[in-house]
């Protein structure tokens, strides 16, 4: 197996040209990890005259990325454009029908596609690989397929989008506001100019989609996955955070349960001494407990040129040294469907910001509401007055029902007392 | 490949009884995943009699591990009998003799026959698999010699060792002595009869320096590795380092210098904030810092049945899979000659305790050394008195280099006011 591998890249992007980069900066040690050369023969994007500081010297230039994937002189094709619908699968559905293994970033489209390409990839003989598509540099798709294979795997945790860790943890630091520092994100290039698939948690539920199949055998199903963003959390939840003992994280939450698989993104308090509370800034995280193993955890840069290059080019080695396996870790049509055990019967402890006027009787009134729905009240906080104003009274609970607490949360917001949408963010343990 | 996988299991202490009772309780998982089953066909233990939960109906009994390598219907051979020499070292080259496949928990037998044995693997064509000899249930070798094999490492650091982490976080949660904290550990079954394997440091060096191997590409140096371990950490430095913001870990640090690698376990004070600072009691974790990927850490139990049995079984999916790759992640014969590069040239930050005479002149005498031996002092604490008696003096030191403080600290030893050998901890930035 000394023969040269080839490789097309399409999309040359700071992702696509960082790996470019690497290709060729790391060749010898490239080579003698795999036994053989790795060649980049091929590269489509859209504008052929921008510099992009690498040499594409000798390098075949497709204007059209799926004519790159069907025609250029390759083993392999990077699909680096992202997108889940549109060119980006078309190169991938290109490169596979024409017998090419296929390297992806591109979680929306594994996510939302990933069971029809792994499917046509594994009919072909193909692989489908997307190492780099979820938490950036952190090899964790290779670590649940294979380095954690002997487990049952119960429960995954993880950070998932370094946009929102990055805000929250700011938030944090210095009191301010989210729309504030979601601005300065903006500004230092950790937030795109239309921030919502970060801060909404689309991007995270993408990935945690993706690692659900890998963790649990199942079909991808992203449409399964309740998403909430972090929109809504205001300087006060944070600080109220930090007195209670917890930090904010925006999690993807993967768990097996006796009624099936429940996947979730949303805000949540996590105590502070957990290891996963630790993971600040730009990067990534993933708990994953296993019957065996039980907890490990997992932590990287999950974006950025290099780390993402790093990943893109370790499943480039896997497919040099001829290491191949089903896309999903068990062949597609082995995959069980997946069972969804809705969030409504998630029991667990809640926090809950209400904004109410500041008159008597308002803790009493809502204090009954939470009793009626056979909530127990763990701690209340109103710190403060505004005499005729509005103040925040805060409450977290014991053990509740995730269908209860959203019942009870409903009726008092009702209260002619509530000015605004309450605000309820799950604690979970750790 | 729909054919069953044979395996034959050296060694049925904690570890191995694990292994058979994981390969039977996820035997259907496992051949989902693997696309084949896995059966274990042959054990060889010291006590054919031994009561160990597990069913063995229908698994040949071999009283000789030696003739279970050899002999044995299989194509796997674990060996779990433990020790650097003798009969584990003869079971692996047999059963490589043999045409068989080897999985081992054993670091003292890698980190000491490692090369001789890859070799040979790799010359019979069979895969020497060790994934649980390090930390464990981490997936770290995996993650080494695939998931970042796209850089070149620069620096590892990382906790090998849970006994001694298990010490040091007991102490510090508590207050208490070494000798103290070492007893109990004995008697919860966390530290051995005879610890000096742990406490030495010379169980992290093992796994040091096969994850030097393999994350630089260059041959397994045990003998390079400079160890020290935990027996002479007091209660008052663990107390001094908190007040001074550090954690104290025993650490495995392999770093890539100009002049070459140095490899190094001891205990070092890591600033509090640090991820590796948070990693507490019998968890293991490794920091990775490669150049494209940025730093990354893995953590997880490093021992116990359970996380050593799945990664033993990893490995066994590897192989199963026909995942081949060369033992140490380049073949052994390209592998470059260690180019040890001496402790003595580190440059950094050092703590150092004197126990000294309560006398007026002291901390000037002292002083005097280190600026004789260009060592600045970055903070010094003296607290309490006793008058005629003896107390701790404490000094921070900035940069400096290992050469110079070893040569100063053995001058200030021969002082009259110091009483006993004065303890030095370095500091290591994060």
């Amino acid at each position: 197996m000394s023969e040269v591998l080839r490789v097309a890249v399409a999309g040359l992007g700071n992702v696509g040209a960082e790996t470019v980069r690497l290709l060729a900066g790391q060749k010898d040690l490239l080579a003698l990890r795999c036994g053989r050369p790795i060649v980049v023969t091929a590269v489509s994007a859209r504008d052929a005259s921008r510099d992009r500081g690498i040499s594409l010297d000798g390098i075949t230039w497709f204007d059209d990325p799926v004519a790159l994937a069907r025609d250029a002189d390759a083993d392999v094709v990077l699909e680096l454009i992202g997108g889940s619908e549109g060119v980006a699968k078309d190169v991938c559905e290109a490169a596979i029908a024409a017998g090419r293994h296929v390297v992806t970033a591109n979680k929306a489209l594994i996510a939302v596609h990933g069971a029809a390409l792994g499917g046509a990839a594994e009919a072909a003989g193909v692989t489908l690989a997307y190492e780099s598509a979820v938490a950036g540099g952190i090899p964790i798709v290779k670590a649940l397929r294979e380095g954690l294979a002997a487990n049952q795997v119960t429960r995954l945790q993880g950070i998932l989008n370094g946009t929102c860790n990055y805000i929250l943890t700011t938030m944090r630091e210095t009191g301010r506001d989210f729309d504030d520092v979601l601005a300065e994100a903006q500004e230092l290039g950790f937030a795109e100019a239309d921030p919502s698939f970060d801060i909404d948690g689309v991007d995270a539920a993408h990935k945690l989609a993706i690692l659900t199949s890998v963790a649990f055998g199942c079909a991808i199903d992203f449409d399964a996955v309740h998403v909430e963003g972090i929109r809504h959390i205001a300087a006060s939840d944070i600080a109220y955070a930090t007195e209670l003992g917890y930090r904010i994280k925006l999690l993807g939450i993967a768990e097996m349960t006796d009624e099936g698989i429940q996947q979730r993104v949303h805000p949540v308090m996590v105590p502070i001494g957990a290891p996963i509370a630790g993971v600040e800034g730009v990067f990534n995280a993933v708990v994953a407990e296993g019957d065996y193993v039980g907890t490990t955890m997992f932590e990287g840069r999950g974006a950025g040129g290099g780390p993402t290059a790093s990943a893109v080019v370790a499943d480039i080695i896997d497919i040099a040294r001829g290491q191949m396996m089903p896309v999903f870790g068990v062949p597609v049509a082995a995959q069980k469907p997946m069972r969804v055990h809705p969030l409504e019967d998630r029991t667990g402890l809640y926090f809950v910001r209400f904004m109410v006027h500041d008159k008597p009787g308002v803790f009493a009134e809502i204090a009954a509401a939470l009793r009626d729905a056979e909530i127990s009240i763990e701690s209340a906080i109103q710190r403060g007055r505004a005499a005729g104003g509005v103040v925040a009274l805060v409450v977290t609970t014991h053990e509740a029902r995730e269908a209860s607490m959203l019942k009870a949360i409903d009726a008092i917001a009702a209260f002619d007392s509530v000015t605004e949408t309450p605000r309820m963010i799950r604690i979970e343990a750790f």
